[in-house]
């Protein structure tokens, strides 16, 4: 089977460790063994942290785009409603949501449907809401935090300033040559794995540092400092 | 302490990949450390996903069948009732489980402490409904994922056919001469293991290949070929 | 950022594997990246496993001593209350917890929350309740687990008999040397680690044996034993 799926993170943390700006949003293929992306689309967000939701719609929109150049038979998003159809979904299914979550969904839930419409009316091609138990999904997250170490890399270097980076739970990146790799920690994941091309050699002018994000267990942080030359 | 438990597990996956088939039921003997079974009793079930619930009941036959060759201080059974004792389990405890489980566990319950009964009054020994706190009872997991795959590899060359089978939560296995090894891959779990003898060379005869399954994370599964001779 | 934080832990179990003891109270100071204690303040217990809420204002205690000696910007306390300051809880904050555990909190708020005032008035940190999420709190709990074997092998020898400790989950203890060296076994915490100093030549006199605890899954323990001379 060959999926698509997308996801956002990458949080830029202030000096006590909370979420500013999400950093990025990726949409990738992933084929058997379901293991890594053969192709991805990653696109720069820095969106602020209270106000994420419209990032849903870009999710599920850079899933359309990859679905043009790529065949695919499903599309996981990443939105946890026990795997129904996005263009069969009611406001109904969203009754058992908590408030706050739920009158933000509801803006944006039309678009969804009618994105997820549109895939199925001219590919033949399901978005199901998935979620936390895709795989495809949590590789889209790994990818994500490569992108994210990028992204902020480049503009860690555009400001001339360090910046420190929140990664998604459970998961460390490290730099290699050309290729960012995003591994999970998780257990029964030790073989996912994400990636972003270093395409313009940023990643030879900034350090890395990881840390654990201390008031929040399981997650990583890396310091992205300038390098002084 | 010396300690019988049982379990049921490995599921035969359709191409989208749903269970269609639970594969067998194993009961084991663990002693300290609690690392592994020195004694098993392994049978084949590939009873319907949708309706396993007599599946529990055989567990427990299972349990008393390997009691009567080796000794035991307790039984673990796989149902996570706060440790209360089977053969002093009453309706009443069934009722804060959700109506679709309760329905099916009241066919089943007085099968149940029947054969806890009789276990109690002919060994002295007791039966309790622990579930996933036991540490016995995942090493019987663990040993159902051995056998699964020793079984549905018989079951793949006998019919001839590719088989997908999904193992238990967060394990592995792999075949190494004539055992098939698995072993957890849960955190503080990594010294945990099953077992499964393959006396009639089965393994010889076809190719494995381990994969996650795409739309249940934490869990992997086993596409089974049989070798073109 | 530096944060001090305790935690108390280590359980003397029974032959049925249940705890009767809690064995120890480590305060620790952490600093980036986040890993190990360059400073602690550990304190036996063996204190009934039944009635354990006074080592609450113990740990409390405890991080006020450690204060004293080091700068820190804030203590993290092991209660799970979204984080707000000790010297502001209300006891109203506690009538969401179940009524066996809001009977033993209220006893010891008022002294929790006269602690944590002064810490503020005095030194200017605050005291959060931040519990679980905390890494320096988990830092806390290794260095207990650390501590809590040291301790009972002291135990064990002067009373010449085999001690059964559990560790706090999901952990493992080595002694190297004259240093006990507790690691964690959690996924994206394979970097964390707490430490006890075995001034006394204690370990070479005691034989351990780890083993899981049959019945709390996730949960490791210890048998220490005087060695024969």
């Amino acid at each position: 089977m060959r999926i698509i799926a997308a996801d956002s993170g990458g949080a830029l943390l202030d000096e006590r460790f909370e979420p500013t700006h999400v950093v990025c949003t990726v949409a990738v293929l992933v084929e058997p063994p379901y293991r890594y992306p053969p192709a991805l689309l990653p696109e720069p967000a820095f969106c602020p942290a209270d106000d994420s939701y419209p990032l849903l719609v870009r999710e599920l929109e850079l899933c359309r785009l990859l679905l043009e150049s790529h065949e695919a038979d499903v599309i996981h998003f990443d939105m946890s409603l026990r795997g129904i159809r996005l263009d069969e979904l009611e406001m109904s299914e969203l009754a058992r949501l908590p408030e706050r979550v739920r009158v933000k969904l509801m803006r944006i839930v039309p678009k969804l449907t009618f994105i997820a419409s549109e895939m199925w009316a001219s590919k033949g091609v399901p978005a199901i809401a998935i979620g936390k138990e895709s795989v495809p999904v949590r590789i889209a997250e790994l990818s994500c935090a490569a992108h994210a170490v990028l992204f902020s890399a480049e503009k860690a270097l555009e400001e001339g300033r360090r910046l420190l980076l929140g990664l998604p739970t459970s998961c460390t990146v490290i730099s290699s040559g050309s290729t960012l790799i995003a591994r999970s920690l998780l257990p029964a994941e030790h073989d996912l794995m994400g990636f972003a091309k270093d395409e313009h050699g940023i990643m030879a002018s900034v350090e890395l540092k990881e840390a654990l994000n201390p008031i929040a267990r399981g997650f990583r942080m890396v310091e992205i400092r300038p390098k002084v030359s």
